[in-house]
């Protein structure tokens, strides 16, 4: 018989986003008539901005002929849009060549795949909460034991962020060989400042560490003292790769377009001690198992760096923050605890007291029927959070906290 | 230091295409003004289906409306789809559900992909020649032993072809796990009969082996004595995942598309004997490390198989079918053995004596710039053999078998 890979079953019941999805369809089943409010997977719900429309219509058409046929195209991702990131980045004064970028399908792709890069003996720290993909995909290679009475999976070093360190993690005291960061951060919506990341660096350079740095949403931070990539920060290029995304920026969360970005410097390890390219790693593994992302695709992505679409993507975030803005302040007027939604568009807070997340998650489904996400999604430090998403309409911002105020007067 | 995945240096030094690539682009600049014909990589040339243009606008359309907009689509693909998708295995006599169905951004993705199902130590058999893709995702996952002299990977049951078995693959003696069967195949363009199919399905049966089974050309199959599916053999939805693609069928090598299918009875075999559902597996995977493919895409995916949508894809299938008639009969005139290209886009032919598939690679650019696949690039039985790719214009095919009669004239 065939034997399957055994660390799948070390996984725990369901994927985050697909139990919230099973237990929001059981309460629709149940009660037909109740509108249900949804800020718990964080998907985008503006149109796409209309520059991407056009530019991809464009393509479409393009390829429609056979002058303007395009077929496979470079793995990597067109040059027309590797090298309208690249500039995106110089305006940003961090220096990433073209070549240095790899477009794909998706953040969720890249950073669950990028871990095939290090060895099954490599140490992983990671912060706690975190985006389970990180954690998920390395359960899956088998790079961890089993999952303990704690929430946490044996050989992962967990960071822990709560309220009393102000969400900022501490250092590794495990030396990791590998080091999951997000920032803005996913769930708990706070943003890494420049003297942070620069501690993270120097962290990682004294103990050659290598550092993946989530920057999915990079586009909302709007002080500009706040870093919007890793590689702003000196030194970044020999111990980081950074993952982008055009899903929260401009609404491709159905699109799918992200970029991965390796600097040709930064080196592993080889078994023998020598020194290994990581840029050269992951070119081979998107040469072999990767074919591209969608021609029409990279278009709209190109689009976005155009004025118009800089433009209408910069409307949409504001868009979006405001939607933070407000529910950071209604919430707070409720008398909760809230963190984030100032640079991020994740609201996260600390359920009232008596509640666990989920049962804050069970309440607010089942007697307002607003769905979040439950913070001990994220891992055994987001117990006692939840996160309310900031992509919605702005009438539906009004509602929920309208329903949210009310549950919590009828105490 | 972060220790990198030491599986990576048992990869031979490119991948082919990219190999080919770069000796083409090499060829290009020393001699600017030499025009060179490319039947190399298999890409298609002809334009999008205009059922399928139409239809992808109408999706890039309608998520620029905020009543249209689709954020996050299912990880598994949209219903309509899937159920487009299964309605036609089931007009072929293939019981297939909706649900078995997962749609994706292609088939090198997934046939690259499916092997994290399996055990690290779950032994692989292939034939060879083979599509590299089954191989070096293998190798990267540290599922083999080094590349040795004789060209092959230790740990992998080769299964050679050539003309001397006719390319019909023995069956494996070392009782593989997980066997990877590719028809109408690549690259030998030949196909399995029925009678063949049932012996491996049986095989399979007998030795509890998983069958991965490599669909991508189906629709190149004219003859209906010839199976286009796995799933069309009795008990094999006991025993294998299918792989298909829109890619091959409707010209979406750039667009991206395909989609695996795993019926919900097929079984591995945990650690402790006990049986576990690669559907399941598959489905976890597929959500925790994909998002979906684009939604524009899966819109022009289902027109595939509207009315018009598959009254253009015969049409352009019979194009490239006719373009293999062509150089099939051609490149025999010439004095050449000529294999596929009856059921299927590919054109095998043996290269002449003196020359090994390299040599006839670098004759054939060097002397008439015709680009062709070298058989040795697809696995030690491959040499002595090439690839000539019948995905090309009319006109393109007439020049390219006119330079290589020039060639093979001059001796």
């Amino acid at each position: 018989m065939a034997r399957v890979n055994p660390n799948y079953s070390k996984l725990k019941a369901g994927y985050l986003f697909p139990e919230i999805g099973r237990r929001v369809r059981a309460y629709q089943a149940a009660n037909p008539s109740h509108q249900v409010i949804r800020m718990g997977i964080g998907d985008v719900v503006l149109p796409i901005p209309e520059a991407v429309r056009i530019a991809m219509h464009k393509a479409v058409d393009e390829i429609g002929t056979l002058q303007g046929f395009h077929g496979y195209g470079p793995e990597q991702g067109y040059d027309f849009l590797r090298e309208a990131i690249a500039a995106e980045y110089k305006s940003r004064g961090a220096q990433i060549d073209a070549s240095e970028i790899f477009v794909s399908d998706g953040s969720k792709c890249d950073t669950g795949n990028i871990q095939e890069l290090f060895s099954l003996d490599a140490t992983i720290a990671l912060t706690d909460p975190v985006y389970p993909v990180y954690v998920d995909t390395n359960v899956m290679a088998g790079r961890t034991g089993e999952l303990g009475a704690d929430g946490r999976y044996a050989g992962i070093e967990y960071l822990p962020m709560n309220a009393a360190n102000h969400f900022v993690a501490p250092l590794p005291t495990q030396s990791p060989e590998v080091i999951y960061l997000c920032s803005p951060n996913n769930p708990t919506g706070t943003v890494m400042t420049r003297e942070e990341l620069t501690n993270w660096v120097e962290y990682a350079q004294k103990n050659g560490s290598i550092i993946l740095f989530d920057a999915a949403y990079e586009a909302y931070v709007q002080d500009p003292s706040l870093p919007r990539s890793i590689f702003e920060i000196p030194g970044a290029r020999k111990v980081a790769i950074e993952f982008r995304s055009f899903s929260k920026t401009a609404g491709f969360t159905g699109i799918r377009c992200g970029y991965t970005v390796i600097p040709t410097e930064l080196e592993g390890t080889a078994s023998d001690g020598s020194k290994v390219s990581l840029h050269s790693m992951w070119n081979r593994r998107h040469s072999t198992k990767f074919n591209g992302a969608s021609y029409p695709v990279q278009r709209g992505a190109e689009a976005v760096f155009s004025p118009e679409g800089k433009e209408q993507v910069r409307a949409m975030v504001g868009y979006y923050l405001e939607n933070a803005r407000m529910m950071r302040t209604g919430l707070q007027s409720l008398g909760f605890d809230v963190y984030g939604g100032e640079n991020a568009p994740y609201i996260w807070l600390k359920v009232p007291a008596g509640l666990d997340s989920w049962g804050f998650f069970d309440k607010l489904l089942n007697e307002v029927q607003v769905v979040g996400t439950p913070g001990a999604g994220f891992g055994p430090s987001g117990e006692g959070y939840f996160r309310l998403s900031a992509f919605a309409l702005r009438e539906t911002v009004h509602e929920a906290l309208g329903r949210i105020a009310k549950a919590f007067s009828r105490k």
